[in-house]
């Protein structure tokens, strides 16, 4: 099942959206038009992963992690699928990240890799967006991940039944040309053992984001870049960059 | 105002607790002892700062920060006084951190450092718990910080009314013995440069926590170890170290 979340958009409570939960063909009846996709899970905690594609470590002169290498992004920075990406003052250089994302369908705490794959309800797009000079400059990489907007997800959440891990390709354009062309099967530490590793000492709640980690190719977006990342079966993020909070 | 939340707790439905926020007069009048203290605030993200104090920053051979050190705890952290830290397998070294918690009263978004206690709520104490190896060993906090239960908060929230910022101490004892005992007045940076500082990058929501950084004096807790957080004129966090979860 295809599965979006979104609000009613009619232009009277843009601030007190009525919010719901539906299947692709329940909103298509709606009129997908008339309602603003929403990120298609509500997360307590968005948990990514980082170099866990080695093209990736190296492209950034860094080393192929022996463990996966564990931070968080905020929900506060959580936007859907055309959302603006709001570029900050504070940095000037924003990079694109490309993911897939899981989505956590029941608490996982203590999971082994062989039976993680139970705790998982779906998957979407992620564009795990950073200021890279604010990342390296910070140490610790809140700050450079965790501004408003810089966490896009969507269109939609496919259910895992739908879905062949081994076949999935996360691609990213920017302006129309192919930056990122990863296959999900090149992860260093694939989706049943970052569950397992993340559970070990983070309980996962329902409704949890794991970004899986981006593959080689991120680079500098600008103002008024439009960034797609598409995943076959899953579907297309798309969102653009704007100097301002619309 | 003191406020705290807790569960009904009789031992019928352990699993669903009937959750509510009152004052600590109303808290008594239920009387206490039939209630489970939970953290006063259920907030979305937890944001912490690293080495706030000069002579903590010292003691751990790091430099005194220019900016603000941001790092996240996830939700899943979250336990309240009375509730036991569990001492992860995977650590040799666990310490405590007290430190006082800000707890934000309405969104905060680009605050000047100003107008930043209008966006206060209260304040509550906080043990910012750390597994010193692996914060060392992944270079990124989110592991070595984030263990469920690394996040002990309460035991109740004292609106800004009744507090006088410049006045408060934060006193950790460890079984007994006195480890920290630190002012807030000595923070490098303080709670509205904090709120500020954060707010530029990620709006905070009502209900989020703010931990502001520990003093001096951090140490390692060994299994069975009590650890109390006491800041007067809010109260005393209390913790026990257990080895595995109850």
């Amino acid at each position: 099942m295809r599965r979006i979340r979104y609000s009613l958009n009619l232009g009277i409570h843009p601030t007190t959206p009525d919010t719901a939960e539906v299947s692709y063909g329940d909103a298509s009846a709606i009129g997908l038009a008339k309602v603003r996709l929403l990120p298609p899970c509500a997360p307590s905690k968005i948990v990514c992963v980082g170099r866990n594609y080695a093209e990736h470590a190296k492209e950034l002169g860094n080393e192929v992690p022996a463990e996966p290498l564990i931070f968080l992004k905020p929900p506060s920075s959580l936007i859907a699928s055309g959302d603006s990406i709001v570029y900050p003052s504070l940095s000037q250089r924003v990079d694109y990240e490309g993911e897939l994302g899981v989505v956590i369908g029941r608490r996982a705490r203590h999971v082994r890799a062989d039976e993680a794959m139970d705790y998982v309800l779906g998957y979407t797009c992620v564009n795990d967006v950073t200021a890279r000079d604010l990342q390296k400059k910070d140490g610790q990489w809140t700050r450079g991940k965790g501004f408003d907007t810089f966490c896009a997800v969507g269109p939609c959440l496919v259910t895992k039944d739908e879905i062949c891990l081994e076949d999935l390709r996360v691609r990213t354009t920017l302006d129309g040309e192919v930056r990122q062309d990863g296959l999900v099967r090149d992860l260093i530490f694939p989706v049943n053992a970052i569950i397992s590793y993340v559970s070990a000492f983070m309980t996962l709640e329902a409704g949890d984001l794991i970004a899986t980690g981006t593959p080689p190719g991120v680079g500098p977006m600008r103002l008024g870049s439009t960034v797609r990342i598409e995943i076959e079966g899953i579907g297309v993020l798309e969102n653009s960059v704007v100097a301002n909070p619309q």
